[in-house]
């Protein structure tokens, strides 16, 4: 896991000067160790509206607050920037996943616990992200808000130009949301109230000793 | 600069539930505060065996060691993961480059200190990833050995092979290496010994005041 093992030596053999560079590195058990607490992958899925940016960045907020080294990637950070060249078909939306994926894994081993926010409706899609890690670094949210309750919500305006046909392959409208059929951790983001979502999801982390119960 | 500044409220509006649920977020200022450090990115630039990673990595030994939070991104863990997809057509190694740019700037924004080991070449390639972040968050970095010493140490064997023709349009043999002209910071990795240079770029950085002098 660490980026840092196949590093080599640099060495100067030149006439001039005779300077052995030995190569450092830090790895992430050595982060885990000063951090006082392991580094994770939290892929938030679930539909438009399902409140997986909302529920991360809460989340994130709770982690901060314990002192713990966290980020969040969502689309306000990710699709003006690192995705900015990548529009909506199909293979862009596998590439868009495909990077958030790999930008995962980078400050997974960094040591952050990185939060991801991302309809991500396919299982397939979602499965190639948790395999570049190990077991146990990938741990996937599903926001089970259902269909109506998203759609009712509307918060982006999103469903309705949908349904007006101004939006084409639309997730749960024209286009499908694959469920999550084993998620590590099912939150009902329709009903239950936030801070009860924040709570499941922290003691969720707790319960598999990424942090510690009292930091 | 914060990701969460354009976030919105999630409220659900619906009849059997009535939750407004408010966006958190924490800021690159908050995080700052908590480590005791500012954000930086710190872009090595230099030739093949000018000894950008091994000094990025060695740094980043000792910003650890302050018990600062950084990250090194590299070859090691850029070409085989969010850039796989990527050759070495002009097209190509600019777009290695944006990505690197804005991947460093998702961990300038986690409250990081990230270090970036590519050659990068071309002043304009660069100047794209400063131009991504505020003045004051880019620390251009550059490790001016020479060829000569480069060649001589040929870490990777790869000078060899582009002399040979087996690697065309290498930088510094059949491709042009646009050396910084006005770098935050130049050192001279050809023949300073790497505990200096360490200390060079360890005392930029509180000099910037971007770590404190003693952690």
């Amino acid at each position: 896991m660490t980026a840092s093992s196949s590093y080599g030596k640099l060495t100067n053999q030149g006439a001039s000067t005779n300077i052995a560079w030995h190569q450092a590195s830090v790895d992430r058990a050595a982060r885990a160790e000063q951090r006082g607490h392991r580094s994770a992958i939290l892929w938030f899925t679930g539909l438009s509206g399902a409140g997986k940016s909302t529920l991360a960045n809460a989340v994130n907020q709770a982690l901060f607050e314990r002192g713990l080294t966290t980020y969040v990637l969502d689309g306000d950070n990710i699709r003006h920037g690192l995705c900015k060249d990548l529009g909506f078909s199909d293979a862009d939306r596998e590439e868009n996943i495909r990077r958030i994926g790999e930008v995962s894994k980078l400050f997974l081993d960094s040591g952050a616990i990185v939060l991801t926010a991302f309809v991500s409706p396919f299982r397939a899609d979602r499965d190639k992200a948790r395999n570049l890690v190990n077991e146990g670094d990938f741990i996937e949210i599903f926001c089970a808000a259902d269909l109506n309750v998203c759609e009712q919500r509307d918060t982006k305006g999103l469903y309705a130009k949908a349904r007006a046909g101004e939006i084409k392959e639309f997730t749960g409208i024209s286009s499908p949301y694959e469920a999550p059929e084993t998620p590590e951790l099912s939150v009902d983001t329709g009903a239950a109230d936030l801070a009860n979502c924040v709570d499941q999801v922290v003691n969720e982390l707790i319960s598999r000793q990424i942090i510690p119960a009292q930091h």
